[in-house]
């Protein structure tokens, strides 16, 4: 699968989430053990990113030591890489359901969210960001934001920063993002603010990309503290390959448009004006976005409507050029080329 | 993708349904078009199988022909492999909604089912399978059984047996069938006659395998007519397959339990019961089984009491053994070794 064969180097398995670190999880069974008790509920349901799929047997364990005998726990064995991956199927068919390690894209009473933050301390790793940081004194304005994991030393890292002269800037990105400082990989309104570099604290290369995308007149500096790495975002590359895709995509003729049936991804009428206009596209419903499930499709390209890092992250697995709704407009001409610009979501489900 | 790496000898693109015969289908617009102007509808989803997914679109084009200009047409993107692949997503989101390729597992309003028969004339392998069947003036009864592409030749095969000296058994299976003389990958009761061999015509290998070991008293003779071949189904190698995965399976400590939510497949009570006798099993939900889906729980082996096909026909693609309900109770010593059998499903939805 996709997934597997090139790890994402947006996803968990390269953020901390990894068992490199063994550091322990809070689970927070006393949240799920009430919930099980108020609701008298006979089945639980648990899901995990796919980093912490292991260790869900053990968690089931720990349940049973503690609920009453006649409770069912059931494992989600759904592909889970962000909040928008919930699983409904076993939400809507168990009395208890929880999702583990993202914050909730949309608070509901049907879900216990719990976060599982990182334990890796920041500061070593802001200390080496100094280097790429202008000086405060020259420029002490700096935007700081975070992806859930690390959320639980945002306030730390705020004021660290705040302690050597830095401006922190922040704000709550949108309705799509639970906390101030979050960024996420389709999401980066946090960094929409008044300052000219942004500190990115986090793993992985796909966020702080398609942050340096949709801010472009920003620096983005990347502080990762689960692989201690300190890095400046260039999305030069990343561009390029774009543009090569989209340039694939020009001579198609036939299009599969795609719309995610995932909460959280759906942008219906942006799929349905690209058919409506295009006699040459073909509406394609699915949730997972597979190489394997596209390949059977007799097409020339896709215009992926879901998950922007599946197009972009994942993008060269597929047989065929896929492209984010705003490449698609370039490659058949209505839009001009030096539009492209990183495909995001706003808004919840 | 498991399908794609290792196309199964069961599914479609071995049996005629791939397009080396570039023969035609009746796609049935007409009961489509009606059913459109009948319900007033605006949108119309449309479920191919894999071996088909490519003729999707020219059936779009011929569809947006003869339809309204704003009804909008949708493809499924999801796999489908049998009756029981229903994309239920898009079927309660579009007002038509049609199944194209198996016959209904059960009848339902919301469905239309299009039937897509093989135009493969079958007298031919028949005439070949003369070899292989007894001579009908020592044993005229033999049993015919097919698959839903051929059905269409059913009556014309049963005749043209009797007329040349044999009485020809035939039933219908139970309510998981649709005809008189099918099988499913899954459902071999429409061979439970009184006959010590039985004509099971069509392609694949894994219908018959699975029927020679459901019924091991019989001789099954397989005529292909797709492939233009005839053999005899020798369940020898297959059950020295599964008995050295059963072996495998024996020192597991940790099993995961597999609950598939597909329409169909969902074996409740069987996978609770095996979690509710076995502190070392656990339950995992998931819509399509995968290898990557599994790779990610840290389980010693799986019990999938989803799809048989994919627990043996693709288990050796899985990285940990995978076992059909009756083989785990022989692996955990509930059973003895020689009740191994067939894993089959009756009933419906």
């Amino acid at each position: 699968m996709s997934h597997e064969t090139a790890v994402s180097e947006g996803d968990l398995t390269r953020t901390g989430m990894a068992l490199k670190h063994d550091r322990e999880w809070d689970y927070e069974l006393d949240r799920i053990v009430t919930a099980v008790a108020e609701r008298d509920a006979s089945t639980v349901g648990l899901q995990f990113p796919e980093g912490l799929k292991r260790r869900g047997p053990a968690v089931v364990d720990d349940l049973r030591d503690r609920l009453p005998a006649d409770v069912t726990a059931m494992l989600s064995g759904q592909p889970c890489y962000g909040a928008c991956d919930l699983d409904t199927y076993l939400m809507r068919r168990t009395d208890v359901f929880v999702h583990f390690g993202h914050s909730p894209m949309k608070e509901s009473e049907k879900i216990i969210y719990v976060p599982l933050f990182s334990n890796v301390a920041v500061e070593p790793i802001l200390t080496d960001a100094l280097d790429e940081l202008a000086d405060p004194g020259d420029d002490p304005d700096v935007g700081l934001v975070t992806t859930a994991q690390h959320m639980n030393r945002f306030e730390a890292m705020h004021a660290w920063l705040e302690a050597r002269g830095f401006e922190v800037h922040t704000r709550r990105g949108d309705d799509r993002l639970t906390h101030e400082g979050q960024v996420l990989g389709c999401n980066y309104a946090a960094a929409d603010i008044d300052a000219e570099q942004v500190l990115y604290v986090g793993g992985g290369k796909f966020h702080p990309l398609g942050l340096a995308m949709e801010h472009p007149d920003k620096r983005v500096v990347i502080a990762d503290p689960v692989n201690n790495a300190v890095s400046v975002a260039d999305a030069e590359q990343f561009l390029r390959q774009r543009y090569a895709t989209v340039h694939k995509a020009m001579s198609a003729e036939q299009w599969g448009v795609i719309f995610c049936t995932k909460i959280g991804q759906g942008r219906w009428e942006q799929a349905e004006a690209i058919v409506a206009e295009n006699d040459d596209a073909y509406l394609i419903t699915m949730d997972e976005v597979t190489p394997d499930r596209l390949r059977n499709f007799d097409m020339d390209a896709f215009v992926n409507t879901g998950c922007p890092r599946i197009t972009t992250d994942d993008g060269p697995q597929f047989h065929k050029p896929m492209l984010t709704p705003g490449e698609y407009e370039i490659a058949v001409g209505n839009e001009p080329l030096e539009d492209l610009s990183f495909d995001t979501f706003h808004g919840t489900w």
